[in-house]
């Protein structure tokens, strides 16, 4: 439809040659020179494009930051510094810092929550991934009910929660070591789960490699796997799920 | 709620101490001494049990396999080989098997499929896979589209098929080699994308352990990923997630 | 005190040189030429040598099956084939063979049995070491409880059985896939358990490592690991450890 | 038993609905937001929980130091630092400290030491994961006989310390670079080897890894494997088994 | 030829034996003792030798650096640190260092360059290995491309680019997560493509192997694979490429 | 250019709206249900599409076979088997099947071959790989010159060959086992060297990993690296090359 | 010197140019179209080159076997298959064949044999790799004494042989599963050791990848390792030591 | 014969049965709490004891160094640093230091060297390592040649060095990255060629372990190799091997 317009434009006389090529050949970003900002990924996908923040150099965040923010009225970052919260909040006082998830953000007031995800971890070295998780799916509208230290080896914990953790559209599930939380909680629910194996551990853990490999091997039902200690992702999608269920 | 129900009955005189420690000691299953069967699934998750054919001896196949047909009246076995199918076809000659998927199985008549997951892969040689995650997906009640053979070496497929695939409410990403196929499609989608490596390759390859690591390494939001080859765990979640849009 | 008694004997002229010299350069073990074979075992561990049937070539299997049942008036091989049944039963009609464990073995009659292990299995698909490990307690003295497929994607069903896991003196847990029924059991329980990661699964299952990983990693206390499919190595120590539990 | 006891009451009025309710929903554990103490732990498998202080805040670490030493009148932490030590020792100054171990602990006096293990080093750079493996067994009632530097390159100094060790209910064997010393170990005693591989060594050892592959790949029958430095859980494990040599 | 000639001169008496053998055993290469210098590199191969500065001493970076620049009029020093600049700036002020490649130069005025080599990447995090790259290829004589931030996760601002890319005679593609950038290129042009995987990434990256493996498995065609974050080793091998086409 | 060309003609009135938004909704591929032949390949990249044979169905291979054979007047396929032989010889008797390489072809006759490509390798057993390599690059129009089994132990062999290699544009070094001689020859030429490790081999030699592992970890110049026993690739890279350096 | 020799002769006239030519760059080997046979070798190394059998095409063992006949008198290879030895008998009849060590060989009558090497293995299963270790050492004039049977896990038996061990020049240790063996005898013998890691074993033996870690991180001196099953490798080295210390 | 004579000597009352049991009780070995000095070493194996200081404590250090000097006279030690030197000297003033081997010494003065060792490097980043070969062989008497930076990549540098290397008793072959010295080496001499894998590299390198890989798979004969960065144990076989060939 939309090419067909274009073109009966052209045919027309109402739009030039150079227009429309610039049309065909459009490029939905914003060139930094030293990054291509994708400003219309909120169009696309619904989320906000979020800030990377480990590694950039100071004036590549503040930027970007700002860039954002002005878009927005929001921006949120992850994998933060406190020296990069001090740079920044020095220009936007607004900002807040969270030294657990190591979540930068400045979110707008009185955002609607809506849907239901669990957050689960298995131990409480588990908690920084999991509040990325959680924060991450808050920031994109979703409620988010956190279950705490509910590991295997104490099963009745986990199990005491039980209604909670169904009641959920999606459940994301947190653990390192054996990671064998995921595939606990894929038995008992009914929706799907996101693993997020984490670097928690020492010896074989192999730096969360062994809880990966445990979570892509699971034996449950309705289990999908994301990167080590990757909470973001989880929560991007745990809310993309959240978001479906409510539609 | 149910708990307090129960104890209300004992106490009232109107259930016997015995009926309800049964309920409280209950198993949701059903002993078949080499096997416990999961009956009460479909209840739990809405999803019924199935037969991960592969090494199961002949025996155990066909007492199982008809002992779900009798309670759902249909039935669904993955990874079945040729003389399986001859075997049940003898006494269930209604059943159909699908030598590509290794798919066996009785489904109901004039089943209604609902909502769209869009099954792609990387090549031909995932199409086996691609088809097991489909008909699961299907088997469970989703309708699937199936766009194979769009792999990124040749990206000009796969934008040719972008309006399809973005349509759906999940996406199978099935693919080997170096299983870029996934953060393409969770670029250009704003749907959940579940990722199944596949162990097409040779060499560094690995049986599809570098498509894996490719996949959980995928700097697209939205994907997850199930273990290779595991067209079957796909296309359950991804019918999970169809039913949670559906809801 | 062994020592002093042996050097009295010759101070006192009761013991000449050469067979003092001999015990004190003694070889415990008869040599076969090909094989040195162990026969002070018994004496040192309480327990019999065992064959390791696998690759054994005919002649030498026969010739140490024989020599081992003259001595011990039994005989215990494992990881035996159907052709090496044969071979055996020609010459030593009373051998049975279990299919299932590949056990091969000649056994006392009314062996007495005494205090308990538990075997546990994840699924069906590790019933095979599972019955390794219980047919080697067994032979070994003690009563072993086979509880299968109580794997933790359903976990109502290891509920269903705590009771009778938690008699037992140890518990030995087999499980591929993600192996996570080991750290389950190990938070159930106050015994010791043996873990024994089988080569059930596919694709990242890696023939066994990744649940031999997850079993390693356990966050639960009393737990360690033997080989891949080693449900002799486990079925050895479990006895070992009831043996203990009743002196 | 239990149950019935519960229902009988109930039916009898001598419960009410309530009581029994939180029977049947209790939860063991106490809920501190961010963990959740086990604190049945003692009840369910006879050894009190214990604190892996590594890695927590100094203000959750100080709290459930103190909750546990309350309801235990003892405390026990592994792979505590030094400022953690200062930390609390300003608090509670009975504390002590062992800065080879990193154990942390305050232990009830004249505590009664049963039994006997025997805790072997390969190498001197492996006392410190063997002094964790030889406290926790103390902490948990257990005698302990060190027995260091005896690996197997200089067989000679084990030979020369068989009959301790052949003396006690269960041997840890610790060791890093090839990891050989538990297999000689196993072939010389007739009692349970818990083998600890240690991350001692350069080059190839791989962080441990190949002492841990060595020992799982170990020859010797009576042998299994914990995680690489994790002498705590050799020394529960072998606590338990000498428990049950005791009961 | 050149042995004939040497030969012949030999026979005629233009050239003592002395002289003709030094010849059979020359050393194309310059002793310093603590290295041996190629001086005839750029004979051999057309281009100079470049420093590998990481990890050299002071005093023998230093005169390195003094003997190639003395030979060649320009220096060119790859994993450089800011103190090696510092350094070497005292004795050769006209220096050049850039922190981000990590190169520190003495570069010929009014160098041409020619030809075009088209280097890309996939996120801003794996521009200082594509300066590297592209940096190189310039100080031998090609012209370099930069198009940066043109990951896959974000298609349509690779394609914005796709043109200038197909000019070049060479692209040297640079990126770490799942590194699927080289696989969709080498699908886009029909020109050598020199992948390098990047060190960016976390969790499964596994320090850029994943990125590696990807990008071995490619299913395009014209794609070879370079070491991890060798940006020196791809703009080497580009303008090789370069060369070729304008030769 | 062309995107303005159509526009123009638009404008023109000499083409027609649909006409034009074919163009641009183009597919350039033809749909063959089970695959998308990707028949613009040659314009693209000057380079015909190439079957993989390889597990592709015998149905589908004729007719891929037939496809391209009837577009291009040959056609050339890797990886077949005997048996795929002979099923297309029965429909194409002009079909030659190469049973060391495993290509099957029909070639246009008095094909101009122009350039030098040298393929080397370090042992006997790597000629399958080279054959695959030097044949492609020959179909794709490069002389090619076979120089085999020169492998570094024993460098007389490789120095002696040092002028026909040193005159090539591109060498292809094929080695399995330690993998070494690419390192040797890049030391000794100055033009681009294409890798390709071997699964030749046995022990650590893991299935040509460590021949990948040492090529990609090179110390000489210009060299890069396809996958373990690709000789396509190198061949097809290879030809790319010398076709440049003959532009 | 024969350089100089040679230049002499060329300033004399008494060799012509071309003669002299044809001398510095002559090929020390014999080029049979597929391989390049290294004639020269036992003028270099003393020992006689040697046929690695497995993958051979048939006319190329044939005549490559024929070749070294005719030269050398004697022929050896190694990794034959009964099949081939049927092929050479029926040419050489004089051939013998040994199926345990796959060695292949025509060996000179009354060949003296000097100095000793020990071969040790940990179990019967390794012999056949010690066999080609023995017999390789024996071909190039070691005598070579057999231990067979003394692995770690039942030390007496080694400890009875340790008077022959350290009589000998040089000990082969051959081990598969945990591979301690070399590393005792390092302690045990002030000789080099060459450990050969055996594929014997299941599980996470990783087809003997973890043997060879073990000896890799032996803490003994004096010990070095070859490939997987090189039992070739280890003899040939072992015959080298043992001739220098006759020398 | 020993055993024979002191069981005499009992006999004939010339020893009493104390003395005779202390014999065969001994422990050629000092007991020094937390460790097992080897003071018997030097008599077994004509080597002394050397001191692996990486890790020491500091009094331990001291006491070893110390314990071992008024034993031999003279001390040798590795891993040293500055500050364990430091606390050294101001005990041992005589006491030298390498910063480039690590190693640490008081050698006796006017110590005869006699053979040869040629001790090889690819790279100027290798030399670390093998000054610590190079050292340890000249410790244990042997005298070394030091042939530096001659790796593959430039092979005319090799070729220059031969005579020299042919010369040699045994070689030391030291490289990182892609580890191809061994083999080029091995095919040059007929000499033992001890290789040793060094963690110079970066990326694939994987600290060594590729080139450990490498050399492992060398197709060269007499190879056998070392752990990643152990010049010591190289140097140490070196002497070994250079003590026999004059022996």
């Amino acid at each position: 439809m939309e090419v067909k317009e274009i073109l009966k434009k052209v045919q027309d006389g109402n739009l030039s040659i150079e227009e429309a090529e610039k049309y065909f050949r459009r490029q939905p970003f914003e060139e930094m020179g030293y990054a291509k900002l994708d400003t219309h990924r909120k169009i696309r996908s619904g989320f906000a494009e979020v800030i990377f923040c480990s590694g950039k150099a100071n004036e590549h965040l503040l930027n970007i930051f700002g860039r954002l923010y002005e878009q927005d009225g929001e921006v949120f970052g992850t994998r933060a510094t406190q020296s990069q919260y001090e740079l920044i909040r020095k220009q936007y006082p607004q900002t807040v810092f969270d030294p657990i998830s190591k979540i930068i953000k400045i979110e707008k007031k009185n955002k609607v929550r809506k849907g239901k995800i669990a957050v689960c971890t298995a131990g409480t070295a588990d908690i920084a991934v999991a509040e990325e998780a959680a924060q991450t799916a808050e920031y994109f509208g979703a409620k988010a009910e956190r279950i705490y230290d509910v590991g295997v080896s104490g099963i009745h914990r986990l199990l005491a929660n039980v209604d909670i953790i169904q009641e959920a559209h999606c459940v994301v599930a947190v653990a390192g070591m054996e990671g064998a939380l995921a595939s606990v909680i894929g038995g008992l629910v009914d929706k799907p789960v996101v693993a997020v194996p984490t670097s928690v551990g020492y010896g074989a853990s192999l730096h969360g490699l062994s809880a990966l490999l445990t979570m892509i091997n699971s034996c449950a039902n309705g289990i999908a796997v994301v990167n080590i200690d990757n909470g973001y992702g989880a929560g991007y999608l745990a809310a993309q799920i959240n978001r479906l269920a409510l539609s």
